[in-house]
């Protein structure tokens, strides 16, 4: 027998019974389900957070986890709620943007949520991570396939968050801060990849505001303590970190900064 | 065989060892347990908070299941520690108003957890959800028949919270703001019934200091962004709500506020 | 069949995808694992706090429950990876202090994890927890021998914190407050028994820069509410909490302060 596993994600923080409520409802489904807490602490309603830490956290799973995910601004209106299928991970939640890393790929399959006996009765207006999607995560986690939530929609249908990747401009690749992590290291979206092809083996330079850093570390541990480093993450990102330090702290530097990468050219 | 659940509502934080050393001896009890986190950020020491997150959880887990729930100032006085069977599900901690909402209920059966056989020893005199209550729940979760903890006493004999209810004061409900939540919505103890019963079709106006929302929404998408609003929370509660914001923060109003909700009146 | 356990214990917080990403690979190497969660709020890097979670949560968990932590300021550098072997629980992490409290005993065993063939592939210089420590936990919990992650070390070769335990000096004991809990009580590293022996039955004095404290009380309801006093908390050690209140708020002190404890003599 394979065991089913369930993860959560939420921005609903711990103040309130309203993971409590979660779980209740998916073991009521199913008494022996793995129930596993990613994160409840999404900031509120902030989809681009959310959506990275399930890019950078589901794929780690084994085949047949169910990932159900609750950043739902829009909780009442007419935003559709939906499951995925990608890369042999389950994702059930609003289909507002944060799936964007997973609707990628031309195998993700997507549906539509509509099969109301699969439900909490009668439906809250203001809690459908605990009438729809927690029931719906857990029979999917039981074994009901998928077809049974509502009909197959396009890929290309769903809500895609446009701030997701860089762009290259001539020389240089732009990108943004997209996360300042516990650690106070600044996440961005651009990757190693795009930087290694950009500038061979002539080294790189990161701007950002006033700061400049040159070069690409891989690991804290190579430059002094309190140092400003450009770095590649466990997740292929590029990071600005500071060595035993907090980099927010010390530059100022939020989310949304602009990154601009470049060659770096002797002489200059 | 059916799964045994020990859920987990503390104000222990994170920060310290005290949760790990609860999971820790209920497992060692019963290595098979699943043990969920509910919350254990209830504000130190804040039993009405417990209070309201167990009601709004507990009732959601499968029958069986066992709730242990240490928020308890009185750790080392002569308070009791109280073992309940309510409405399915098995609750253990300490009798100090924690279990309000379960007491209400002519079937629940409360019995005080005497039986020093079950429990660690010797117990620290400052850790009895360590030493007492932990053992307790995990042998109730294994089996054990709640007689063996200790002698039933009257329902009426455990401390009831006060500030639990709302009155009705001639046209009006007179209740107050119980929780600000993790999102700044206000939570009142005034409920969708009571204020049913009130307005019939008439529309209902609710005050809370100079603030004065007309009409019970059921949704957050109904309004427009921004707009503070009194709707049905998923439990069935009167919240104020602030559309896509922070109620509290836009308001300045905190737990304990008086609300008064009357009828509407035309040209009043 | 028993059951496979494996706790964390990290810094990693839960704005991050770091602790589902761990979660993620313990469950792909063994899905039938629990994992529970001791605390993932240990302040960034502070290897002495860890390591006091861990003192004080570890020996309550059953035989054979493998615990991962990782506070790891030096990840990437030459720090050693070690899995431990210490009063019948197992512990993976890396070798920086964190495990100070498990190396005293002659009894315990070392093992200096090298053996690649268990890691992920390929490792990122900045993530060993998920890509070396997580896989290494999972097959132990899943039964794999110890000898397998790498040579047998001495215990004494490993890091150990210096800050650990108090001095008796003359007639006192000095030792330091070492954390500040949830509660605002400040934990100390001078332990009952010393105390007991210092003192018999003649009572002491607790100094902490300018403030006094005379007698070791064992339960905060034998004073009266906001009273500061010293006793001994359930693990053991001096402790000075406020009752029902913030002794780090109410006195100012801090993790570092010195403490002194002096037998009382009449008269002075």
């Amino acid at each position: 027998m394979t065991t089913a596993i369930v993860t959560l994600t939420t921005d609903f923080g711990l103040l309130d019974e309203y993971v409590g409520a979660l779980k209740g409802v998916l073991l009521s489904h199913l008494a022996s389900l793995t129930v596993i807490d990613i994160s409840h602490a999404i900031p509120p309603q902030d989809i681009l957070h959310g959506s990275m830490i399930l890019a950078h956290s589901v794929p780690f799973f084994p085949q047949g986890t169910v990932h159900l995910a609750v950043v739902d601004p829009g909780v009442g209106s007419r935003r559709r709620i939906v499951a995925i299928r990608a890369g042999g991970q389950l994702l059930v939640g609003p289909d507002n943007g944060l799936f964007t890393p997973f609707l990628r790929n031309e195998t993700t399959q997507v549906h539509h949520v509509t099969n109301d006996a699969l439900f909490r009765s009668p439906v809250s207006p203001t809690f459908h991570g605990r009438d729809i999607m927690a029931p719906v995560a857990a029979q999917l986690a039981g074994g009901m396939d998928m077809s049974l939530v509502g009909q197959r929609v396009p890929r290309e249908s769903c809500v895609q968050l446009s701030r997701y990747t860089s762009r290259r401009i001539g020389d240089s690749i732009v990108g943004q801060v997209v996360a300042r992590d516990h650690f106070g290291n600044l996440r961005t979206n651009i990757t190693e990849n795009e930087v290694r092809h950009l500038s061979g083996a002539e080294g790189i330079s990161l701007r950002a505001g006033e700061l400049q850093i040159d070069g690409l570390n891989s690991a804290y541990a190579e430059r002094q303590s309190g140092e400003l480093i450009a770095l590649v993450d466990s997740q292929g990102f590029v990071e600005i970190a500071a060595v035993d330090g907090d980099a927010a702290a010390l530059t100022g530097i939020g989310t949304g900064c602009e990154i601009i990468i470049t060659r770096r050219r002797p002489g200059f």
